[in-house]
């Protein structure tokens, strides 16, 4: 069960509201985010929510019969739309591109991408300057002082930028840094890392684990919102099977399952899905049609001497096509249900 | 290496080419099937191929690489294109739509399907008489005089049928009566049957097996084409997967790498990839945004009522929607491309 | 439910029985195999199950709530034993040991075969004369006059033979040349086979599908003993993972889970579940901790000159070596086993 | 490559070694541990490594053309004994247990457990104070002050401690309260969380990934090794896959793959293998005779009330005989292989 509170409820009442919902056995979660105050009640009781819900101070009462609450879209409706400021949206209406290479190299390719995508309208960079690689031998990224420097160019030129964060330390360094906080696909259920950026007020994107299950994907997500950030996007980026034909099988069918379950936006992410920079094209239309809010592009000026994920990256010709493709298949999209109620 | 050999080559040169080979220490099997006849040679020498090229008799000769041959794309650039009959095609150009329910169940049921396909266009009928079920306790379909009902009713209404065969034997009883055999996932690796079908003058579609490969799939193929019956059509129908929030996981990265990888036609079941009628539509759409030729689709008058896969079926009003949309982003999809090179 | 009757029950009395039953709207299937008569009753309706188990005629009646009914543990707590003729038995006490060639290649092989299982006790001969191949130019086994020639030698040695059946078609020609039919990976979903092996007086060892669930494995051995044979033996072979290190992974859990569910007997097949010989013996000695009642081994006279498998067969010396360990093994496990009720 | 230092090597004499190394394009990384220092020389360049080997203050040189090099079984053939102290030992000889609670819910809880465990002789005690759990909602665990609790009763009664650190940030205050750190399956790709226990030197067991591969779980502690701490144990607890008879499929065949790929021991955990108290046993057995070197298991005094991961934990008793039949198991496994060369 979620209960709205109002902003100005009283202590008396909301004191009044937890003694009811503890008398009848319910564990409560009181969360604050950027936008509201909620009471997370959990517990088997039947319950007529209507006496909570005419309780002084409670704006709305939702039963949600999911194991996670707050990301689920049985209690809210209408899509969620972040904020990213700058008049910089993702979700709810309108299809939002991220693109940049897998890791940021030095300042001069941060120069030339950034030329590219205001070429291009598209308004967030993405770029890693902590890597996990597999190896430790692998090169690890640029580190912060990479992403000041990434930063620094970024936000002069009206460009937001995500980037992945891999400890609860490394939050707070990050924070003045950066747009969008990433959350990669082997931390998706590294809970301690989700309850940090609970507590901090930018948005975060959560892709899906290695083989992480849908539930598992909503449940980190709840992590965030439970710990006071509302600021959630959710990553399809494939997933594991037996399959060796490509690096990852995108799992297309997560598109519409996310977009029902939550009211969270979903972004899919076609270069990690596939690993393969030929099929990157089809398969992000695909994403598009089956009802994607934005997708999250590797490229790169010269992908053959990219120092990661050169074979899953575009080339700016590649990437330029796409995206007017994209876009097209947006508006497309959009036409064929204009008038529709399914 | 595949040989194309003219239609009327003499034995002798027939000889001269076999020993040729031969001498080079490979394995050659003739082919012939409804459109040309093949040497496919196997073996490791490195050869120049023009020496056979050059030969009386030989058409033209193609190096392959892949361990699948004749159905390889490396020889042959132009998809090919599978004719049923009476100006109905498979591939190439176009999007093919074959519809109906799971299982065939009464006289009535066909009667009424076929008018709902004839009002929306759509020439191939699906239904299943012979079912593979996982319980021998299980409705296993009306058998081989369902098929003949089935089969006068859609040919006085020209409408193709595809349907199920489960064994070499089933094939010469249901040669008469049927425009299309439909290998199922559970004998996408029969061999015996695969062999069998390729004596076959009809053409055959083979499902992608429950966790069958790319590769496995291929393979499948050139069993049935080097046993001389090249009308082949590919079926991707999701694959099986550690995740429980739907049946299948549709593996739309496979649409756009069989196309690659083969000049036979594409055709998705969204059905079977998700088990859910309410991801049916979005999947639908984003696989032909993906490359598919055609969709296999399960539609039911009464869904609830089905006797098997009702989960899975659209009823008519969803259907009907669907058709249309399948249309439109069909349409979309060739005029991005028109002038396009990519 | 199933209702086993007396060998001698009258007509009238069956009669009775049946009609007993489709007034409580269960759906019957009558079963005759080689050892007892039975009735398997479909339904959902609450019964008490005495008013049948009364009735003349009726030998027993046991309620099965799992979905297979006559391969499940609930209603025969004694393990299965399976007859081979000649005093050579799978199942229930002792453990079996099949061994040979992945495929019979010649006379001479099968000959050195035969002398060394003679030297090691083992009673039974595994071998392949139809080869299910992925690739249609892979060599496909000696076929029906191979098995002739496999069958009359190994008779000639009191030797058991095992060998893989494809199509239903072949079932008649092998009849007489066979002392078990094994069902392999790629047709574990054959139901068209498997229902004409219910037709067969012979043991049928099923293999597990090649990402077959244990479920299927169980209804598939339903088909069998539905059909009316049930001399079923079950196997493990290995399934499909996203693990690359292996050709496949060995379930060890399906083991002690499909003697739990089932009164079958459980033999594992190392040789396939690994794909490695540098594995075969420890995972076959763990295999018979877990509780397997026998195993096949692929073996070669010399691996590196095996048609197919070289790579998972064992040599004669690490074969023989590995008998010996098979039986400590299984003498340990049946000691630490005396006297205890668990 | 890898360059064991003689540990008073000079200055000089190893700025020759280094710049030996530089001059053939080869990457190093310095390592020291508790044990040894190293040189990693990452490159393609043929190199004679004599030109190394008889280098001043070089002891050995190895190559190693895994991808993974200090855990490698390549360079050193003795399996690695890891050092708890107290003369309690891990690896190399002798089989060790772990056992205890999935969770530590109480000071009473953990005394019942410490004085099971020293009946039954065993050493190490389990049990978790930072639970990773799905869901926010659920029990995460007693915390820090659990911890400190636990120790002082495990050390108290000269048991060993082991537990799962989820942050770098954990480390430094459960240092002191802790005898080995576990890195949990979802952490098992945490780099940062690996890099810092490289730093520590306590030992650290990490387990493999939910669908993690072997090799993954090699390069992971490859991160521990090469940062400087080479206590390190690999923990195989079952893997994610399609079927679901049972929580985790636990994979046998990685307990051999593991001891020839790496000189690290191996562990196996069959409460999570399995997920299924009743098959805890034989899976157990099946893993001693597979070559492991220890278990971990889950037990409760009374599993029906465990706080979490009750229905795979064993009672006492169930514990107790199987305790017994697993240093049977472990004795007869010894004694087959005595004097034994392969």
């Amino acid at each position: 069960m979620i209960i709205q509170l109002e902003k100005n409820i009283t202590e008396a009442n909301k004191d009044k509201v937890l003694s009811a919902l503890s008398k009848n056995s319910f564990k409560i979660r009181e969360v604050k985010t950027q936008i509201s105050d909620y009471l997370v009640a959990i517990g088997k009781n039947e319950f007529d929510i209507r006496l909570i819900g005419n309780m002084n101070g409670v704006k709305d009462v939702h039963k949600v019969d999911d194991d996670y609450k707050l990301v689920s879209g049985k209690w809210k409706v209408k899509p969620a739309q972040i904020d990213l400021g700058d008049n910089v949206h993702i979700g709810s209406n309108g299809f939002t591109i991220m693109a940049g290479p897998c890791s940021i190299e030095n300042e001069n390719q941060i120069q030339g991408m950034v030329e590219f995508l205001l070429q291009n309208n598209i308004e967030i960079m993405r770029g890693g300057v902590f890597k996990p690689r597999s190896s430790p031998y692998s090169f690890r990224g640029v580190g912060i002082e990479g992403l000041k420097q990434f930063y620094r160019i970024c936000s002069a030129n009206k460009i937001k930028m995500i980037t992945e964060v891999m400890e609860p330390e490394q939050i707070e360094e990050m924070y003045e840094y950066i747009d969008v906080f990433q959350v990669g696909a082997r931390n998706s259920q590294n809970f301690n890392l989700l309850d940090a950026l609970g507590k901090v007020d930018k948005p975060v994107m959560i892709k899906r684990g290695l083989s992480g299950t849908i539930d598992e994907l909503l449940h980190s997500a709840e992590y965030v919102f439970s710990g006071g950030n509302e600021k959630i996007i959710l990553c399809e980026r494939g997933i594991r099977t037996y399959e060796k034909a490509y690096r990852n099988t995108f799992d297309i069918n997560a598109i519409p399952v996310l977009k029902e379950k939550s009211h969270l936006p979903v972004i899919i992410d076609p270069s990690h899905g596939t690993g393969n920079r030929n099929i990157v094209e089809p398969i992000t239309l695909a994403g598009i049609m089956a009802g994607a809010d934005g997708a999250i592009l590797e490229i790169h000026e010269c992908p053959e001497k990219a120092i990661s994920d050169g074979q899953q990256s575009l080339n700016f010709n590649e990437a330029n096509k796409l995206f007017r493709r994209m876009e097209q298949t947006y508006d497309f999209r959009k036409q064929i249900y204009i008038n529709a109620l399914d």
